[in-house]
């Protein structure tokens, strides 16, 4: 069919016929000459059919001349030295002389031009078009390296690859469940997995050493840029482990596959840190530690000032006061600080105050009445403000405070140019067990409810819930959670009493999890894993901010499918098989 | 944790302390003495707690007397050579002398003994402690040695391993689909694909040059025991091929991965067989080549007999006769012939005619009345028929005593031990491209709709239609559709042409695959592709006859996982969400 890629053909075939396949990308036609941009996976190799001493030479000038865009074309020529070398690609060098052009398919006029910056509604129903793109298939290539190397890995390693249900039971773990309705059993359903965290739990307790499988999951929730309905992790679990075995594992892991796909040479240890201090230093449990800018707690300096809404917030021992320094910051006009101050609204803060110096010395500040002169210095000093910078000032309760200096944390980042080049891991460690839902006024397991905490005893656990620390930890990178995983719970009894802490009683539990319970108490050995998010990391290796780009049939944000038309009405003879029906209109809110 | 695994320690290690991790698979006390074989993924060693000159000995001796079946236990110990060694493992030689026992976590008396032999409810119910045995483990893990066998294979070869949806769009194949409502578009349904056909095809004409994928594919039909809801198949597709190039790519994978899994050397080329042949001289579409009997021919013998059976097959251009020789068939009782025809009963024959020679070479056929001694004789030497020999004779419908026939050859090879060990793989070509189906009194497609006809135009294959011949292609192992594929249609018009002749009208086909037509449209390269059943595949090298030896979490024939209890039913606010309710009894049949 072909004897070489478009894109490798190259100066060591000068001479030699060819045959090749592709798609004609360009063809101009200069008269009695006419050249033709044949494309495949590989790249671009230029082909010109011109007049020669016999006939053919016409026959061909008169074939290509009819080419015509996105053509599927088979060619024969010979390779030679190119008059205009073009550099920018490997087949710069050269062009192939056609003797013969074969039409293997003719395209129709295309329903857009990839050049013409199509909105992304178009370039999703014509999906294999955009795919075709050189730039697509860059991003897309990118996936399977990381993919394959990843396997590779972990195969090497002893690590098993078991697949695990799609069609299992609805057990919510936080999201909504997609539901399947059950032919064979009238009135129930299946559901799609959240995860496969209850399975790979249960094939540590089936005997496996290591597990590993590329799991797709399900998750009915309102999708944003970065969520699909069906997302694909890398998941692990290990036995007989502790969270120092997991981790410095797949910190190695990371740091190959790095290597391999990307040429980067990542830290040769990820910096640890805690949840506590993560949320102190950068308001934010996944820090883009690429930015240099760290939040500056004032609580001790304000708590005496004349400014209400500081010193509520500094007395508090749930609050917090926190100040973030922008070098370069006092440049922004009153206008940005309104904007600063909207974005942090957004996170929940009620106000935004702020201190400028300008370049001359001269400070700016509308809370610098509430401080005496000296108090105010030693405030302005305490955060480091120097000439030309801006502070903005944070106060309320601790979380508030944090997500939304955080926030702006990552504004200034960008809005300064502050954002180093290269890729900053770490590892974030001793999060809260549980975290207090006021709505529900029930606590809320802060990873899932089988993440093991770090305690002696179910005493200990049960007096100390609201400060109890989880073996859980994510791998962050550039502002990125990657990575998220424990060590578990291995003992009925302790995961008994979690769910209970989580408020599922005896009966709910058993209903949902009895099997798990159960096969707690068979002789489950000590286990913990991790899950990592591969389209997130594609999308990062792949430089892309839309996780879309690296999935080759997406979702929009409205869950459809603009390709294929999914999803779709279906006959009501279909729903009878499987025993459901469409609801009628207006019986939901009955 | 551990410093080795238990299946590992061996005479390296004499004189060495060692860590081990592991469940108590048996321990016996014997008073002074207690001993323990641990056990874990890679097997056993034995552990003993004797006593020693200081106390230790006896703490540990009273340790290991507690340890209870199954429990996770943490024993450090010294390796040193056993008195009374056990060659059949590979930590025969050795044994470890017990320093420190942790039990790591107790367990509970289990609800039944692996040597007990329990039902496979029991084993599905308690799938955990069923994985758990060394037998269990073996198969599991050669599905894994051949997942990664393969796709290090493909990885190394270009091949790009591309994930498609899950939550797709209903177009039916065949087989029923799975659905599930979709929450943001009221009375809407997403399905799960039967496989990623058309989407690999579409990824060829998005510029991806060699995919593949180790797919999850949904089929809603009665179970049976080598069927599964869902199954995984390795899904491959090529751009800019003929069959050629898929058929020796994949044929050189399958040598080289069960030279690697397996350490079994294929024949170097398979044979190619077409549909016809394979009908022919086996009457099946899937021939195990290891069993050496094959059908003859012989309504040529008989159409001149006075058995109307016969006569009215032979005379018919749509019928058949044929007879099946069983070297030392003679021995079958009558009781046993019965069993022979109620066996081709099922595939259809409505009688089964046999004639077979004893040893001392007397004839005895109830058939022989309705034949002169020549035309008799005639027959049995045209057949092959010796002293000790049986030989059934089918005669109908050409497909009827095809199926019934082979099931015949299978039946004999079994009970008359001819089946050859070892592997014999085949190619099965030139299917028919459409089979006419009585009851919906229509065309359908042998392969799938998108299935290339070997024609040279549209007209050929609307003259030719019944005798049409696909450039679909299955790889057969022993008996056992393995692999199969086609040659895909290209062309929107020749792919609209198929879609009409299938009775799928100009409407439902934009309906249904109007994004495959358009995109056979914009430039589409000629593709082919194939898939393997992955589970059978699995089976076959584990040698286990049941595809749910190698699935960890199987469901039953009756769709159930009896380990989680799903399907299971779900509150009707979770229904009312995504906008379906049960289907009121009775509603279905009104």
């Amino acid at each position: 069919m072909r004897t070489h890629f478009c894109g490798l053909v190259d100066e060591a075939l000068v001479g030699q016929t060819v045959t090749l396949c592709g798609w004609a990308d360009v063809a101009r036609n200069m008269g009695h000459f006419v050249f033709i941009d044949l494309r495949d996976h590989e790249g671009i190799v230029q082909v010109v059919a011109e007049p020669s001493d016999g006939d053919g030479g016409r026959d061909v000038v008169e074939a290509a001349a009819k080419v015509g865009y996105e053509d599927c074309l088979r060619i024969t020529g010979t390779v030679r030295r190119r008059q205009n070398p073009n550099p920018k690609i490997h087949t710069g060098q050269v062009e192939v002389v056609a003797e013969k052009i074969e039409v293997l398919n003719k395209a129709e006029p295309l329903p857009f031009h990839a050049h013409e910056n199509p909105g992304e509604d178009i370039r999703l129903k014509y999906r294999y078009l955009d795919l075709r793109t050189p730039d697509m298939q860059r991003k897309m290539r990118t996936r399977t390296k990381l993919v394959s190397a990843l396997r590779a890995w972990l195969d090497a390693r002893g690590f098993q690859d078991i697949e695990t249900p799609i069609l299992t039971k609805a057990t919510p773990e936080g999201a909504r469940d997609f539901l399947v309705p059950a032919r064979m059993h009238e009135g129930e359903f299946y559901a799609l997995p959240q995860s496969p965290q209850l399975f790979k739990q249960i094939l540590m307790m089936a005997g496996f050493d290591r597990y590993y499988q590329i799991a797709r999951c399900f998750r009915d929730e309102a999708l944003r840029a970065d969520r699909q309905l069906e997302f694909t992790q890398l998941d692990m679990e290990f036995a007989w482990v502790d969270e120092k075995i997991v981790q410095d594992t797949v910190e190695a892991m990371v740091r190959d596959v790095f290597r391999e796909v990307m040429g980067v040479e990542l830290d040769a240890t990820f910096p640890r840190m805690t949840w506590a201090e993560a949320m102190r230093r950068y308001g934010s449990d996944k820090p883009d530690l690429r930015i240099g800018l760290e939040l500056v707690d004032v609580a001790e300096l304000v708590k005496n000032c004349e400014f209400a809404a500081f010193t509520a917030a500094a007395n508090d021992p749930d609050g917090r006061v926190a100040a973030l320094r922008i070098p370069g910051g006092a440049s922004l006009s009153r206008k940005q600080i309104d904007e600063y101050a909207a974005h942090a609204a957004k996170f929940g803060a009620k106000g935004l105050a702020y201190a400028k110096i300008d370049d001359a010395g001269a400070v700016n500040s509308p809370i610098q009445k509430f401080f005496a002169e000296d108090a105010f210095k030693a405030l302005l000093d305490a955060v480091g403000l120097r000439n030309g910078d801006i502070a903005f000032f944070g106060a309320g309760n601790y979380k508030t405070v944090s997500d939304s200096m955080g926030a702006l944390r990552l504004k200034a980042g960008k809005d300064f140019n502050l954002v180093q080049d290269g890729w900053k891991p770490l590892w974030i460690t001793d999060f809260p067990m549980f975290e207090w839902d006021d709505e529900e006024q029930r606590y809320v397991a802060l990873h899932h409810p089988f993440t093991a905490p770090a305690v002696d005893s179910i005493a200990d656990l049960r007096t100390n819930a609201k400060t109890a620390v989880s073996r859980g930890y994510d791998m962050v990178l550039n502002g990125n959670e990657i990575g998220g995983g424990s060590i578990r719970i291995h003992n009925s009894a302790m995961q008994s009493a979690v769910f209970e802490l989580l408020g599922i009683g005896a009966e709910e539990a058993e209903g949902k999890f009895g099997f798990l319970l159960d096969a707690l108490k068979y002789g489950a050995p000590p286990h913990g894993g991790i899950a990592f998010g591969i389209d997130r990391i594609a999308a990062l290796m792949a430089g892309t901010e839309s996780i879309r780009d690296v999935i080759a049939f997406p979702k929009t944000t409205t869950a459809q499918c603009l390709m294929t038309g999914a999803p779709s009405p279906v006959p009501d003879k279909q729903l009878a098989e499987v025993h459901v029906q469409v609801r009628e209109k207006g019986a939901d809110k009955a």
